[in-house]
């Protein structure tokens, strides 16, 4: 049997951050990773692997971010846990002891109960290069695709497609693409620009069957119609990857293996992180769905510190990310003013806009227009939005901090921020800012 | 006479941000802003008229922002104030009182006791569209410039006359460029990205005499070298404009117009913000000499809302700025390395660096690095730069965010960032989260 002292299960975001944060915070420590792919994707780049990147293999975590930090890797499938004796039994038979283990197993695509969903030609977001690699071959040759979902993934595996030329329609069951994330009027200028690129929109539609023999020809909607589709993308969503935990007889629920705040396990012993954990949300306290990789990322970074020591604590998780279509960035953190008022709070929101350059002429301005969302009782900041040019994906983690440290509107409208000419709106003008300054004057 | 509620001397950032801001707080108050200038230059935007923008006219403040938000402006010069009978002389003879006055009277730049700086062909960074477009036409004819001065503006000045094809050199007394705003290994990349762009760099040299007869012909340096000058551009500071508010018996030291944290002078129906007022540093508390238009714009919010009741307070400055060379762009807030032990602190920073997309292949991709100045004794951020591409602009803001915050390096290490392929770092390796955990983990 290996004796190992720390075991990480998983090698995609979680895991490799977990991993390094353990040899970080405890360099006398033999760390070891688990993982069963040979190669491990960028999740986040697997929709550009389709059209901006050109191929799976521009799209890979290089191994050399574990060896370099004198991580062990061990490509092998992980059958079952003994929690009592501390071992882990590998599929090639092998057995291995941990001090501490670190569950970051991830998740895998959500299957909707739709006829014909197991057809040839229909595919799912897997995290696998084969996988993908058969779906990129498949694309050479088609002509019309139809994307299952208007969420981030669906948006951007549309743009993708279309890119290389193909007849790409996207079908969203709610009434606008993205709309679990941004407010109305946001979902509204992204499905414009993916139109102005191409793209075909069906929104309030569900997709009843898959049509075809063996392989996928068409898709019947609910409104009856029906679309020829050559290939089928599904992008609605994943659920965590938790039968490991759960027959080792680790508390599990529909969110995923159960952790606390410190990212501790009911097993002392096992930390879990990622996609395959439950979250909770950093404004409400209550279960959140939001799986990210950044969400992975930090969730590591809390339980990498914690195996020997508990140090962190997880406050839950805000919920920040981007999208782009084309040049349009759209990026978001915390809740929309939808959300909020579902959650019962009441709130009073701040909204300007702003080229991103000044003057206007300089080289890559943008429009910028950003919108805070404020708890009308606290004056705390519950999110923001922010669209634009590709500065909008930094801008939104400015928001993130106010968010973090829940500054109320008054000081954000006095947020001391650095501007540039040719990097940043004018200091006057400056969205963040006068959407706070807005918000706090209809406060009063 | 004229009467006016609120009078607003300066239409420059400080100016125009106080009138908005006095709009916006008391919208029932008239708002009256003087000025000189017939247009208004974006302060931050003067050098890229020589290259990028190509024009003073198209780096204007549009006048609608006023007139918009229903703002009154007079174009003309204010003589005196009489702080008894709250009255303004201006220079066309007519009077106007006031109920609460707004000092932006701004900056100009600082002259050196050099020889020859009154010969014709020496320039100064004046906020005045007439003498700059006499520069510009001058620049027309000329082959070899000097710039004196090393900082933001001698380098954007260098970069942009550069673009035009003339033979460009900087001149600067301390050992490298931007030295007081970064550490000295970021300077040197900066001097390296001048150079490679043809931009000559002489540094640890002053300039001891401008020579020529009534025109320069040349400059001779501290080491005995002559160099050849056509134009001469002087770009080593600017010192507050307080001629009024002295003569009119305001406090007034070398610092500025005297203000409290209110931003209120010591006549208390008169307030002052931006470059003409004294500041003080968020984290030292001590007089600071920092003059920017993001520092003015933020004052001006103060002393707007605090005209007719005392609502906010400066908490000092952070000092956030950003310049770009090209693509290169260098951004800090707050202290550096070195000016944090100059002031007794016992520092620990953090490094790293990853690029700023992920993959690296997604188009656009520059190299981001990172580095943080951490507090050792209360483990509080005090600092932080960013170099990279156009998003370190706002990379530096989010550090700002944290420095504002006073968040700790274990805070800063658990960081929720948004991160997607097209517009950022991946979540393992975005440097800025990166650079607090290696800090983190050396303080321990």
């Amino acid at each position: 049997m290996k004796k190992c002292d720390v075991v990480v299960v998983g090698g995609s975001a979680a895991g490799i951050t977990a991993a390094l944060t353990a040899r970080r915070h405890y360099p006398y420590r033999t760390v070891t990773l688990i993982r069963k792919e040979e190669k491990v994707l960028i999740p986040c780049g697997i929709p550009y692997i389709f059209g901006t990147v050109g191929g799976t293999d521009k799209n890979l975590i290089p191994d050399g971010v574990l060896s370099d930090n004198g991580i062990n890797l061990v490509i092998n499938e992980v059958s079952s846990i003994n929690c009592k004796e501390k071992t882990l039994l590998l599929s090639s038979g092998e057995t291995t002891s941990y001090n501490k283990l670190v569950l970051a197993t991830g998740s895998e695509p959500l299957k909707l109960s739709i006829p014909g969903l197991d057809k040839k030609n229909v595919f799912f977001v897997k995290k696998d290069i084969h996988y993908l690699k058969s779906l990129l071959k498949r694309l050479g040759s088609v002509r019309n695709v139809v994307v299952l979902g208007g969420g981030f993934i669906g948006v951007e595996f549309a743009d993708e497609f279309k890119k290389k030329g193909m007849n790409v329609t996207i079908v969203e069951m709610l009434p606008h693409c993205l709309m679990l994330a941004f407010e109305e009027d946001l979902c509204k200028e992204a499905e414009k620009k993916l139109t102005s690129r191409g793209v075909n929109i069906i929104t309030g539609t569900k997709i009843e069957e898959i049509l075809g023999e063996d392989t996928v020809t068409a898709v019947r909607l609910s409104d009856g119609r029906e679309l020829k589709a050559d290939i089928v993308l599904v992008g609605v969503g994943v659920k965590p990857n938790t039968n490991l935990a759960e027959e080792a007889g680790l508390d599990v629920n529909r969110g995923g293996v159960v952790v606390d705040s410190t990212m501790q396990t009911s097993d002392e012993s096992i930390f879990a992180c990622g996609d395959c954990t439950t979250k909770r949300s950093f404004i409400t306290d209550k279960p959140s769905g939001l799986r990210l990789a950044s969400i992975a990322a930090i969730e590591a970074r809390i339980a990498g510190t914690n195996l020997f020591k508990i140090q962190r604590n997880n406050p839950g998780v805000v919920g920040v990310f981007s999208t782009a279509i084309g040049d349009l960035v759209l990026a978001t953190a915390g809740m929309t003013e939808k959300t909020a008022k579902e959650e019962g709070f009441e709130v009073s929101c701040g909204y300007a806009e702003a080229p991103d350059r000044h003057p206007g002429g300089m080289p890559g301005m943008n429009q910028m227009k950003v919108k805070l969302v404020f708890n009308k009782v606290t004056q705390e900041i519950l999110g923001g939005q922010a669209v634009g040019g590709p500065s909008a994906g930094e801008v939104v983690n400015t928001i993130s901090a106010c968010i973090q440290n829940r500054m109320k509107a008054d000081n954000i409208a006095v947020f001391q921020i650095g501007t540039h000419p040719a990097v940043t709106a004018s200091p006057i003008a400056y969205p963040m800012v006068n959407a706070a300054e807005m918000a706090n004057i209809m406060m009063k």
